[in-house]
């Protein structure tokens, strides 16, 4: 499995096809967050890409690199609606027919909704994602679609990977990354650019406590482990751990954490009244881990990823009022 | 009156100073509004700023060029809040004693709250924030601090008027500029830039229809003008227009536009859900303008000021219940 690996190289090749058509996203020095946390805190603020997500960068280089006959028969993947929605802007920039399958249930209506409304053919299957893609590895064969799995896809991995030499190049002297993980591409992608710009830099996943395969995996080193899927914040929610992230996690991870549902609903409260930032629960995970871990952060340079904001309006009005 | 107005070069020298301490804020394209007006929109994020609102430009500025025996003495003013906290950020970098007088009834608790953090000496006094005003300038000389208008100040104009200089860096071919009016010197700074960088740039100012007091001086060309003021965005709170930003604004600003309470909350929902932002009322007023006059805007490069993100928590988590 080895030989399939996204490198450094990809990711700067990433960069180059997809400064085309993203801009940089900031990074943001949070002045409040950081006299909480004892740290300089910035959030790197994928939640004002184009889709609200950060996914949209594997999104645009993979679809950016296929060939003519394959962007012509389209993709097809499974998605709770980040990935998704990335794969459809990208399908329409480079006029490629998508198809998204996403849970049934688990399926953020709004995300859906823009998935929809950016040209992708969306059909809803199963309890969880892992249902979903099931499905999708099932019928891919029979669409002529390119099968993207959202995770182990070493395009992915690179185009989401420029998020860490944007990072790099506005703040070369961070100490600290902590990188919110669903099926690890954004992290195995900021890894890679991390561990070759500066070694030293301490990488820490965070995954929800109430979804926790991907730290499970990353704390026995292997893939068949048992893990609850019960959080509520759909852009943690995968059931199973992935080869190749896991695999690159276990090189290039530092620390793993998980917070509580309620943290990160926390979290969400604060980067909205503090740092003026509309974050989903996934973009709101490194903010709550912070909070957690503050002590090992303190006088450093952080970076959080706010990874996304597509947060349910009515979800976040909750936390607002409650806060 | 004419010879204490300030000037470009004046914008350009607060430039130098208040880059030792507040980094630029972020230019961001909005997608999904651009798709609803039809035009490319991006907001100046001046929510991101550390106290959440332009104003402390100006008050890094003005704080930043006292002399040391000023500085000693300290700084007075009357605020309903974004300005307050301004001076008191900027008092707390220099060292600088800071008075603040916000009106009763009107200031929002939150950022008196942020005023009392950042070590300022908050009296609520007044019906509105002319009242508080008022008595500030009774009492000024009383307590040997410099007294601050929050519009007639050229030192406060040229440090808001830094907007303009990063507008024009991150997209020189800007075409229209949106600015929310309180007492105008946002407006005042901005277009001082404009005009001398390129003089077609349409420079737009926005009041809310419930505190027209600077649109109606604007329309008529005199400063005696009577309006209502009630509107609930305390950052456009200002009942009076006053002489040096009306007198600049005659000559600098192209069109002035009202927007309705509503409309304004509208924006305020629709950059939270669409661009992930967190508005107050005033920092939402572009938006709500811009949607106003989109026809107006079709295929333009349109920069909306989103001059402050201090929202009470209640007040956006019911626009977002709404919504």
């Amino acid at each position: 499995m080895t030989t399939n690996l996204p490198a450094f190289a990809d990711v700067e090749a990433a960069q180059d096809l997809i400064g085309t058509y993203l801009a940089p996203t900031p990074l943001v020095h949070c002045s409040k967050l950081s006299q909480m946390l004892g740290c300089s805190y910035h959030a790197k603020c994928e939640n004002l890409q184009p889709v609200g997500a950060f996914k949209v960068r594997g999104g645009v280089n993979l679809i950016g690199r296929l060939s003519p006959a394959e962007r012509q028969r389209g993709v097809i993947s499974a998605s709770t609606g980040n990935h998704g929605q990335s794969l459809a802007y990208a399908g329409q920039l480079f006029g490629t027919p998508v198809i998204i399958y996403g849970p049934e249930r688990a399926s953020n209506p709004a995300k859906v909704a823009a998935m929809r409304a950016l040209g992708a053919d969306v059909h809803l299957f199963g309890r969880d994602f892992d249902e979903a893609r099931e499905e999708v590895e099932r019928v891919a064969h029979s669409t002529g679609c390119r099968y993207v799995h959202s995770a182990n896809e070493p395009l992915l991995i690179a185009g989401v990977g420029t998020m860490g030499l944007e990072i790099f190049a506005a703040l070369p002297a961070v100490e600290a990354l902590i990188v919110p993980v669903g099926g690890g591409s954004g992290i195995c992608g900021i890894a890679l650019v991390a561990r070759h710009l500066n070694p030293a830099v301490e990488i820490i996943g965070v995954q929800s406590a109430s979804a926790p395969g991907c730290y499970r995996a990353y704390q026995q080193q292997r893939l068949d482990v048992a893990a609850p899927m019960a959080t509520r914040h759909e852009g943690l929610a995968t059931r199973v751990p992935f080869a190749m992230t896991s695999q690159m996690m276990w090189e290039l991870v530092d620390r793993f954490e998980l917070v509580t549902d309620e943290e990160i609903d926390a979290a969400m409260g604060l980067l909205a009244r503090e740092a003026k930032l509309v974050a989903e629960g996934a973009g709101a995970a490194s903010l709550a881990a912070a909070l957690k871990i503050r002590k090992s952060l303190a006088g450093k340079k952080v970076v959080g990823i706010l990874s996304g904001g597509n947060a349910p309006a009515e979800h976040l009005a909750r936390i607002l009022q409650n806060g």
